[in-house]
């Protein structure tokens, strides 16, 4: 199987104006590594976090862009999530006074007071959990914080959750779980990054348990097939992930795009409506990035049911 | 065991100024029995709902306020939910043009045009299933979508969810989960109502598998321990339910106040935020009400490491 | 003329559940004596305000409610505000850690440190403004922060602004402008406060220019008419107040509601809403308070042309 | 003077991808052809207003980017708006069922019946005002929907405004006024265009009064001083304008910025926190694009009272 070693050159905005990194062919398994949302700047807990949040080029650094081979603007790219393995025996998390679920903001702008930062190192302990101290402990459950293909026109920071996928921190972006992608230029332009070991629903204090990983990853197309926001299936589920501001927004899109999503499977509008208020999820991927994302789900057998 | 049947006479505001129905000892076991949303009012789907939505006396009408001996304003109220039984064997949901979580409403205010609304009866099926046709069909999972207190001074619409509890939508409200609420008032003031036979996440459309039902609870009082949003324990898990808009807001309450919870079980504030960014749970309840509610829950494993 | 003073009897909600304290007639002129918004307690720069806001009853005194002879429900109360003077020399402000639009606060929960409170005295100078320094000092320019009337069955919280009125904090509010408020119970129930000597759009600390005030007002009725949100008319212009969370819910309701009465004079729903997008004032009255209001204004001369 | 016509090479990014057209030196006047926000495909009232939305390269064409000589990455730019001509005599605006503050759109996603889109168009009379008919007739005031420098990596839509000024449908970006832009490229490359004939507060259907236009300007940089959002002088004021969603958000950013500003004047930040509660001015630019823009202003003598 093919690896893919950025050799430190990482992207930081989604983008076609990049130069793609590799050419891949649609159903060849293939290996990325992935450097961590710091770019692996912070090595202990007593380094300047302020220091490196403004020396690093950009946050969630991605490998990419890889060219899909066979991929069409106009289609959509089926990513099947194989694996995902630790590129290190460590992660790290921090907390910051302005970056977070719980404090003011780049966007919910206050004049507040900053409190003391603080970085937190977790190690991998014998029972595989990513261990700080006997009460911060947690299993090993890793996914990819960014996974995206380029936007038609834009050039879209790592940070951001959009139409294109980006960074949705979202935990079912995870192995066994298929990606819907829309393609919005030929090749699909193909950017993934900013893997967590584990991270709860929110991402509350905007920064997860970050690690470089090797992601093992394969690709499909289906020709023809527009979608406008991200899909996620599991054995179990379908999902759709919406990101905008307010939070509502996003429920609002990752619902309405639901929706039609189960009108494939022959549902009429408002039956559909009708079906997930009374049997859909709703959960928060992340309260923290420039757009919040919101994961509606439905589950398999239910969606299917017109089939 | 004592049945309470409020006999038509419904309350449609959370307030101290209402007469209580009832004196309810702590730890007795009694029934209540609740109105459905609509007061009953839509019996076919044929009913004009525009005209049943103008005459009802208000939304989600309230069989209470009991009045909670040995309850003083500055405890917390323990409601232990036992079992819900449904009232009769049938359920209404309904679609309409101006209410819902993708509708225009009264607050996010369009120059829209209505469709054609539509009304939704479900009976139970040998199954013991909700069903309205061979695809809408759904589980019986109930619970009660409004809990409350009297607030200290305010009389809320019971539409509203808030710092009271209210109309959270809140399907963790369900038997074998405990709530705790704030006592502003002696008596507390205890109401409920609006129980759903089943609800997703969001309460998508705005209107639930709505039934009357018989509501087995217990109480129990926390002396003098304040709280300040309202409470879910669960057999494996704590929560907290944030009520605001815009659903952010709703967020950061609910996490805020889940951290303030770990605290009394002795984490430090910044290892609690931590905590709950890797393995915090956040969903939705309603996007649907006045205030929107988000749920932030924790399990109680990882929060009980500290004792 | 009538002078209603409530000699220290305020109303700390907006409610019908209020014993009147004076019948006033349509088209009397009374004088209403108002409290300040920290029911005159901050007294000097000294003072400790955590502790000053903590033992207060509530935010903004009311005086009220006045039963106004003739108003009844589904009428619309018309006010004309026809002067206010200070009570006192003096006006107080103030900046807090956790109230306010640039800091964490009761909705918009965060993690974050206080700051040192400030108090902050003004006193009116020899050229008639309101000075605390050289710097700080600002023309007298009063309006009500508060003018309501009961809702029809909640008790809302004199901080909060909504449908019927209540704590809007939009200066025009002012001497030579007409109110329009919904009448939901006979006798209207009407309620005024917290005036300020000044104000800046959207409030910006949470604390205007606090004054008591003595405020002279005429009242008149438009019998059977409804109408939803409050409505302004200067000698110039027409405007709604939309209160709501988030602002653009505020914003819309503002529009929206100012084209429903651009209709009233003959206007189109879809020429109104082009004519607003071309003409159209939109600024924030408050973005403090838990609704923020939003004031929509027309010019009288093209809401007029239709006429 | 010089005129620099794109001669029907449009940008549709803010991006320092793109190609400059045009390099200017500092202090130059010039003129800009602008082109209109539909790339001038509307031409009649019963054009089809759908197809034409499909069919278009995308919003708000753009002339430029020009290379402003000796501006670096790092300096603020200081564009001096001259005059705005009218580049033809008429203007285009239009109501759209999915685009607009009062209907659902693409972020606030709803399930909604579409209404008959409308175009108006509008001809200047022989008093020069912007006629459609006896009623929506109004006087031309124009000015620059779109401003901007390049951003640092991202390239952003047409349709967005945001630190890099972008989309702000401000009215204030007009003749007579300096606006201040962040260089964060080389060259600044600066973009102009979608010029308005006039437009309300809000641009509240979404689509002002579109018009081709000639555009005079004049540049100068100062050296070394980073600003972070847009900034305006008018000969009275200072503003600023924060572009975010939710609307609060937006005003939030807009009047942090604008206490910042002061504190260039000589304001500990405190006190000028204090001085914008009482006389600060905050309106709504627009509440139809992607982010929302809000504009904060203090008078030039408050602002300057420290100097």
């Amino acid at each position: 199987m093919r690896t893919i070693d950025p050799n430190g050159k990482y992207c930081f905005v989604f983008s076609r104006y990049e130069e793609p990194v590799a050419k891949v062919e649609l159903g060849e398994e293939i290996t990325l590594l992935t450097e961590d949302a710091y770019s692996s700047l912070i090595q202990s807990e007593n380094d300047n976090l302020a220091e490196i949040r403004r020396k690093r080029k950009g946050p969630n650094p991605q490998t990419g862009p890889l060219y899909i081979e066979g991929a069409e603007a106009g289609d959509t790219l089926k990513v099947h999530i194989i694996d995902i393995e630790p590129g290190r025996d460590w992660a790290v998390s921090n907390i910051h006074s302005f970056f977070g679920g719980l404090t003011p903001n780049k966007f919910t702008r206050m004049i507040n007071v900053p409190f003391n930062d603080r970085i937190y190192i977790y190690r991998f302990d014998k029972e595989g959990m990513m261990r700080h101290d006997d009460f911060l402990r947690f299993p090993w459950k890793p996914f990819m914080g960014t996974i995206a293909t380029a936007p038609p026109m834009e050039a879209i920071s790592t940070a951001t959750p959009f139409e294109h996928g980006g960074n949705m921190d979202c935990p079912d972006v995870k192995p066994g779980n298929i990606i819907y992608l829309p393609v919005a230029v030929d090749g699909a332009y193909f950017f993934t990054g900013d893997c967590h070991a584990a991270q709860g629903e929110g991402e509350l204090c905007g920064t997860a348990l970050e690690i470089t990983a090797k992601v093992k990853l394969k690709f499909e197309v289906i020709k023809g097939k527009q979608i406008t926001w991200p899909r996620i299936e599991s054995p179990d589920e379908y999902m759709v992930v919406g990101s905008a501001r307010p939070m509502e927004d996003a429920a609002r899109i990752a619902y309405a795009e639901l929706i039609e999503w189960m009108t494939e499977f022959g549902w009429d509008k408002m039956d559909a409506y009708q079906a997930l208020t009374h049997a859909g999820k709703l959960y928060c991927a992340n309260m923290v990035d420039p757009n919040y994302s919101m994961v509606a789900k439905v589950s398999k057998s239910l969606a299917e049911r017109r089939l």
